[in-house]
């Protein structure tokens, strides 16, 4: 009677992995195997600024500069940046790393952009990169960009980054929060 | 007699997890959880067309400029885009999304590309983002770029995309098709 | 007797199971189930070599040009590049594969990049593309990018690519090695 009863177990079992390979439908919790929460603030080379600026314009449309951000909400400006990391919202704590990479903004009617960049570590604390890439629509209130790739610490991550703009400053500074929620960790 | 084949399934079938687990080597059907079809279309600005361009020329190689596309087969060409998604080929049907990112012009011999663009919905169907990187060697009838990540409904996925180039008009116009299947769900 | 050590094994191994599908923690190998080695020579235009260049400027700071690379580190310079991928470190071995995508410089008080790329295959060895993207500290003697992705025979991968410096001339060439190993690979 046992027997039978953990036959059927087995095979209800092997028919549940049998099947979730075959879809490879993950049917995981969202409960993150990693969270991280980080500041990064970004400082637009304006002309005038060359020795705080973190980030510089590198790309416009037709009739843009590379100090002034384009009208039309700057669809079409790129801005290559390296950005500090820190751990709270100030801007001159010890920076635990370095957010690097480019935006672009690409819409005329709102502020949008589109992200690519890693964030790079090398302290006692965190050793290794986490590479980013996704749209932001950054008037809404939080946006969630993906979590591409790790490398060090981060090996093979993957996951959600809910960004939160924390503060701006004209059109020179801003500081963004990066909740980073991982779910796919490998150990060591 | 029953136990022992049972014993025998268990233990060849706990050698074939063990052994999947440690290479890691996926034996997975490559039958899509989801599949989806959309139109995308990118109208680029030439200096006449601000209204309905939704897409601009933000980086040249030397002597080019922002509102020609270079010679060489646009070589070194980088335009950012935020194009109406379809769900037919039809670009004055009403959107479901939009395609925002950027594509490089990146060989002096052919037409090729570098595509980094997020799909975005916000509608009642979809919400949420699908994030895109690849290669788009664009004279190929259809040619792959990878699905690298995405948000809200589609948290975590991964994929292909197959793009085709469904229409063109001159340097202004062009239409594609991406046929999107996604290998990796994460349900809800 | 026998029956009940089954069950109990069965119950332990479907907790183990249970346990990883709610964390996602992957205690896998890190033995790649695939390792390749290539070569890509990057051969920057400077306003003289038209027909060897492989990359061109195409983005730069204020005050920056598309045939000089700017000071300070290069920062804010963006690259769009197809060069040859070879087998070993010779310049004129056959390519084949292409490297395809961009580099920016993102700091001004070291050389550091950010890349974004694809290796795209078509030969009777390997049809198909890699897809890259990472920070790329190159003063390391070894830094490691994301592998995000594939296509073809390198359908769903991902994995990590280890990048070393293997030679360079001045601001005109360099050569990349890259130890590319996949811990993710789809069978077909």
């Amino acid at each position: 009677m046992r027997t039978q009863a953990l036959l059927l177990s087995l095979f209800f079992f092997l028919f549940l992995i049998g099947f979730s390979a075959a879809h490879s439908r993950k049917i995981r919790s969202h409960k993150p195997c990693k969270r991280l929460i980080f500041y990064f603030h970004d400082i637009i080379y304006n002309g005038h600024n060359a020795k705080n600026a973190t980030a510089t314009i590198v790309g416009a449309p037709a009739g843009g500069n590379m100090t002034i951000l384009a009208g039309q909400n700057h669809f079409g400006n790129v801005v290559v940046f390296d950005d500090p990391v820190t751990l709270d919202n100030n801007l001159h704590s010890p920076p635990v790393g370095r957010a690097q990479g480019f935006y672009m903004y690409d819409k005329k009617e709102i502020f949008t952009a589109w992200l690519g960049f890693s964030m790079v570590f090398n302290s006692t604390q965190h050793k290794g990169s986490i590479n980013f890439a996704g749209a932001d629509p950054l008037m809404n209130k939080t946006r969630d960009i993906s979590v591409i790739g790790g490398t060090g610490d981060f090996f093979m991550t993957r996951g959600i980054a809910t960004l939160m703009t924390d503060a701006y400053e004209g059109e020179v500074y801003f500081r963004l929060k990066a909740d980073i929620k991982l779910y796919e960790c490998w150990s060591l």
